[in-house]
């Protein structure tokens, strides 16, 4: 149905890749001050493009912060869907520099990968859909959806202007679905669509014994030491099964359905070269649950850090006054952040030895995310997926969270689609971030497809 | 049998007084090399002292570090006992300056106890040596015993210099006991004497899971972390009872006896007040002890510091790649430190899950000692501890390790006695360090006697 513009995108796939290459050599830095006008200037080139490949509307609107880049295009009218593409035009800083094979900033393929900071997350990601847009301007084809864009420049450094921005333009941002493309599909050649997310509750916990620190010798053996007694809380929050033990902390949650999990379990999920990525030979899962479940679909209790006592180099015969915990648990739906948190003080609550003091402290909190696998933009998008693959693609979750996503999707209303084409290999966040050219170019293709299939 | 030394020491109490002042008004502060040339002066200050009053052989002996006091007198003869006296001029630094009363180094008295850093650790204890020779010297009475003077300055800073200095001075030291002035008393108005010092085994364990920090999200569910591991671990180091549970750990432990035990429940040990004086108001003993029994005569297991993944302010999602503890064993007669160290590497390496690289170090170790009551000497102090106090003094144990006895024990060949005339009140390394005049005069009037019973 998209012919002209699918054939557009093949004849111009070189110059697509030197539109991005020029988007990546702007070190658009949004954590470091020192990059501020870098951050302006990859704002600018956006919308710069934006207008050039035919946008009717674009603006560079200011948040309080680092600038938010707003297009739309509604002439596909009132009777055809809306999309609302969201992404981010900043990066993340590249250090450490030196262990980088080539500058971040100066983007060069190597084995048909583009190597450069922001190339997978976000800035490749967000000019498939720059560039679907072009092959039907260029072509004169009439977009099939009505599209409105909004990429930001502080994701990176915790978007705390969007939510704002987009609850303050509501009615501006109205659409039929959230689309975002800047998480990983399964593997190369494996399309999927990334249906779940988790939640998050982060929660402190500092523990005081004696109201000072203690010669070990003199004190040894008649005080409970906090570093001690919190080892113990610690180590008890797990039973045999590597479950949870806090009370309630299963309660609501949404079994796998044993469909899912018969269609991840035909997945080439390799489990042996998925530890040995990361230096180990040995996984640990909740007893029942594979790997992949174990780390997208099931609930987690991890210490995030912990302290007490001397650190220093060599001994020191402290008895330490304080220990503290950071303890996140990582939620799946049917849970909720403000409820495990509760869960959680009164569980350390119940157990807490009566030789010591807690401060219990909520530090952070996100809810679970879980698309409805069955609305019209999800259909159109593996349909998408499924012409450009020759494959089926598969729903999958991710274990980690993406706050903006429960975010949109409270104050619009409307469900998220999370398109992407990363892979866990791009080393995003790390030095060599690269995207892969025939990933770039697929997304484009789908993309295309998509809004094909979701405005037919 | 010293009358007239005794009747010198009661005469001239405000000089002795005024002599300690001008000792302490000297910082010789050991750690700070700022003050390098006041511990030179302090340790000139003494030899000049030592001279003054009457010994016959005075020097500041070099070491590669802060010099030695050495002092001598013989002239007992070859067939009265030689005592050692081992103590140390210099003193812990004052900080923090401002929670002083009054400032460290310009002693003053208040409520008859006599305020300035060093005052009881140890200028204070040395000086009671220093008078009572100076009571026999100015009252022209033998010496009953040949006496020989060593006073370090670096024991606050580790005495490094110390055990090769007496090693290579070893006939000059030559000697029936050596007598250390550097411990605390029962408490007020209780003389003790301290027979056992417990030892130590410092160990550190370093956990490593996956080869980097990783991501909560992505990774948490599938892999051990080694935070959690580890708070097991130390969870696990004790069972129920409070007992340390690492095999062998209790092996050739020499039980206390009945007679020591009712001894010491006989003392007027106020454990509510001993834990309210460090903020608590339960204790925690290994079962079937006493506090006072668990602190100074029973081996210990404490945690002195860990560490692991994100410390700082808020919130960080991190999955940590290491975690480290330092762990300490307080030792009592029949373990010793580097048979302990091995068990603990034993047990670490039995119970480390599959999950887990470990790096096991030992960091620091020190024999306990136990002193034999029935020596000629212990049992001359016990009688000048009784005519001084007018009642029967006790063998106490302490709870800390003090190298420099084992260091010397095993040097000499002889035996030591603790004679010593703290307070556990008397602030120590800590501001408003302070000692009871009433303690300094008993103690010089019982090294005194102590002399005497022991030449007899």
């Amino acid at each position: 149905m998209a012919d002209a513009p699918l054939d557009y995108v093949s004849d111009h796939l070189d110059a697509f890749d030197a539109d991005l290459s020029d988007f990546l050599r702007i070190p658009s830095i949004s954590a470091d001050p020192a990059y501020a006008a870098d951050v302006r200037r990859a704002a600018d080139w956006l919308a710069d493009h934006l207008s050039q490949i035919g946008f009717p509307t674009v603006e560079v609107r200011e948040t309080g912060g680092h600038p938010v880049v707003f297009a739309e295009d509604r002439s596909a009218g009132a009777d055809k869907p809306t999309v609302l593409v969201y992404g981010h035009y900043d990066v993340q800083p590249p250090d450490p520099l030196d262990l980088w094979t080539s500058p971040p900033f100066e983007p060069v393929v190597r084995d048909g990968q583009l190597y450069a900071r922001g190339s997978a997350d976000d800035k490749g990601q967000v000019m498939m859909h720059v560039k679907a847009a072009e092959a039907f301007y260029k072509t004169g084809t009439p977009l099939p959806v009505n599209l409105k864009l909004i990429i930001e420049g502080e994701e990176e450094v915790g978007s705390h202007h969007l939510a704002p921005y987009v609850d303050a333009h509501q009615g501006e941002l109205a659409c039929d679905v959230i689309v975002i493309s800047d998480t990983a599909m399964f593997d190369q050649g494996i399309p999927s669509i990334t249906v779940g997310l988790r939640g998050l509750a982060y929660v402190q916990v500092n523990l005081t014994g004696p109201d000072r620190d203690l010669h070990s010798g003199v004190y040894g053996g008649g005080v409970e030491n906090p570093a001690n007694a919190l080892a113990k809380l610690i180590a008890d929050l797990h039973d045999a099964d590597h479950r949870v033990t806090v009370e309630g902390f299963y309660d609501g949650v949404v079994p796998l359905k044993a469909d899912e999990r018969a269609a991840w379990a035909e997945l080439p999920f390799d489990e042996a070269k998925w530890l040995g990525e990361i230096g180990l030979t040995v996984g640990k899962t909740e007893k029942g649950y594979t790997i992949l479940e174990a780390t997208t679909a099931r609930p987690t209790l991890d210490v995030n850090g912990m302290g007490s006592g001397y650190q220093g180099e060599g001994s020191k015969t402290v008895l330490p006054s304080k220990a503290f915990a950071k303890i996140s648990c990582r939620l799946v739906p049917g849970q909720d952040p403000k409820d495990i948190a509760q869960k959680l003080r009164r569980h350390f609550e119940t157990h807490l030895p009566d030789t010591m003091t807690m401060d219990f402290v909520e530090l952070h909190g996100g809810q679970p995310v879980l698309m409805d696998t069955d609305q019209p933009a999800m259909t159109a998008a593996m349909d998408a997926l499924r012409e450009t693959y020759g494959r089926d693609a598969y729903f999958m979750r991710e274990g980690g969270s993406i706050p903006v996503v429960a975010d949109l999707k409270r104050i619009l209303g409307v469900d998220a689609l999370l398109l992407g084409f990363g892979l866990t290999a791009d080393a995003i966040h790390s030095p060599d971030e690269h995207f892969g050219l025939d990933r770039y170019h697929e997304g484009i293709a789908t993309v295309v497809r998509f809004w094909g299939n979701y405005g037919a």
